[in-house]
């Protein structure tokens, strides 16, 4: 069956059994904010063969990763979800199909945090076109902003890089990387496909009985972009250690280690947060999240001077001054389709 | 210039200046609703060639009108808008003036109600299209529904309705209604391209003075489909008295009246609020809005019978039942072109 088969009329209805009841029949969705929180908002546009491709992605996935930007966005401000609308605009002779497995992968990356889809519209278009706005609360004084690290922070990630951009690399070119067990490469293709925004980092304890926020935003554009975006909106610098930028350990049996640390650096699409804080506050959160089994690690320090430089303790490699166009280059290569 | 020469980054940065700074910087936006508030959030999508193209509407027309069509939801629940993000999927040799008069439209349809464009995303598409969600807040116990009409309640309009479906046929056919004078033609144009959502009525003391919110929704789909999905919502009908039903009066130089009421009932884009509520209140907003300048009126009675019809006093016409499929049937007509 095709979506115009049904309309847009005779499609949203059948695709009401992803949403809570609760939610439709009126103009508009009616939720509730916690009494004293902020509202956090965001939207995301993704086009078919810019964002997700039949390739690399099937419609279940594109759902989720659309679904899992935006839950990314949130926990990036230190919010929790409250719900996300979608639009769709979408070619009369998709298949309904196609569009129930994007619902699904959009409702299956949800359910660990119980966010609802609140409501949609969906209209005709030549290529397939999601538009998705995700809103959250949090408590003003805990809103995890780009604009507060301060010299002397340490930077923590709080998870591996380079595994989505491996795990692409396998789907367009599936003969490579054949020195990879079949599950290392299953594990690299699922954080491509299924990457998990880190809304459980923002609730460990470490982060709520800390003095003052962390400054941070999450590594969707790359790990190398949010240290710059970070330090640029905070006025510093920082100095991050080679030797300790975390990448999955399976890519040196592929990759040269330049190699794994370039996508790890420039990659993109981690969907980990990268948070500037406090040395004290910094380990008690590395030890939470590492009893998660996330590879968090501190990889380097907030310093005054407004220049972010990747330095090689071992002295292999010359000190490497990244910039932002050096890592906007990266972003409009191959590695950000 | 083009988009393509800007590159979506390039362009967002250039379109910050139609957005507060406040909301800038950051993973996504911050807002703080007013306490007990609930939050309300609708979203549409509109694509170019089928909700707004260069024959009857600038790129500022249709900024316009997609702002004043998501106010209107928030209207017709009962909400105060608070702001609103806009993702744009854009085709790169489109021109960036194109884009900045579009910001402007939504700019100028937004400021009487001091809304802020809070966020944004851009990236690129074969057709021009407009995804908008917009969120309010309100009282949780002033929240305007469709399903709570009750058999007895009046049902008012906040004002006349066929202008906008007018003013669409002199943008489509300009040798017709040569009978109108310039400013009833100009007026006409005016109410497609520029129409007013109904924030206004639902401050008026009458509605916050009484026992309960009126039952409702916008007109935005049409008079007679307003009044067929409250009554579906409700579990009611209604009785609609023709000679009532308010149209501008210089339709009747151009076109005979059964056509007026015809654009009236099913034309559709006139973003009026179609109330239900007991007449003492209705009475008394009716009064207010009349003051206000409003072709207001009250059209007709809730029912309990579950049927919807129009009844002519004059006794020229026969009743005529109104259904959902001949209101849809209207609405896929060039009606909603």
């Amino acid at each position: 069956m095709q979506v115009q088969d049904l309309g847009e009329q005779g499609l949203l209805k059948r695709l009401r059994r992803f949403c809570p009841i609760e939610f439709m029949g009126d103009d508009a969705a009616l939720l509730t904010p916690a009494a004293d929180h902020a509202l956090v908002v965001t939207t995301d546009l993704l086009v078919d063969g810019i964002h997700f491709s039949d390739q690399t992605t099937t419609p279940a996935d594109a759902g989720w990763r659309a679904a899992a930007a935006n839950l990314s966005d949130l926990a990036a401000m230190g919010a929790n979800p409250l719900g996300l609308t979608i639009g769709l605009a979408l070619p009369g002779a998709l298949s309904v199909e196609w569009v129930e497995q994007l619902y699904q992968g959009i409702v299956d990356c949800l359910q660990p945090y119980q966010t609802p889809i609140v409501g949609g519209d969906i209209c005709r278009a030549v290529t397939p076109t999601i538009a998705i706005t995700a809103f959250g609360q949090v408590l003003p004084d805990r809103v995890i902003r780009r604009s507060t690290a301060q010299p002397g922070d340490v930077i923590l990630v709080t998870g591996s890089h380079g595994a989505s951009r491996a795990g692409l690399e396998l789907l367009l070119q599936p003969t490579q990387g054949q020195a990879l067990s079949a599950a290392d490469r299953a594990q690299l293709i699922q954080a491509h496909q299924r990457p998990q925004p880190r809304l459980d980092a923002i609730h460990q304890p470490a982060l709520r009985s800390a003095r003052r926020p962390p400054a941070g935003m999450d590594s969707s554009d790359g790990l190398a972009d949010a240290v710059l975006q970070i330090c640029r909106a905070s006025r510093v610098g920082a100095q991050l250690e080679r030797n300790l930028i975390p990448f999955p350990a399976c890519l040196t049996a592929w990759v040269s280690e330049a190699q794994a640390i370039e996508w790890a650096l420039y990659g993109g699409e981690d969907f980990e947060l990268v948070l500037c804080l406090p040395r004290s506050d910094a380990q008690a959160l590395l030890d939470q999240l590492q009893q998660l089994g996330s590879q968090a690690r501190i990889i380097g320090t907030i310093i005054p001077e407004p220049i972010v430089y990747l330095r090689d303790s071992s002295h292999i490699y010359p000190d490497e001054i990244l910039t932002l166009e050096q890592s906007f280059q990266h972003f409009q290569s191959p590695a950000s389709a």
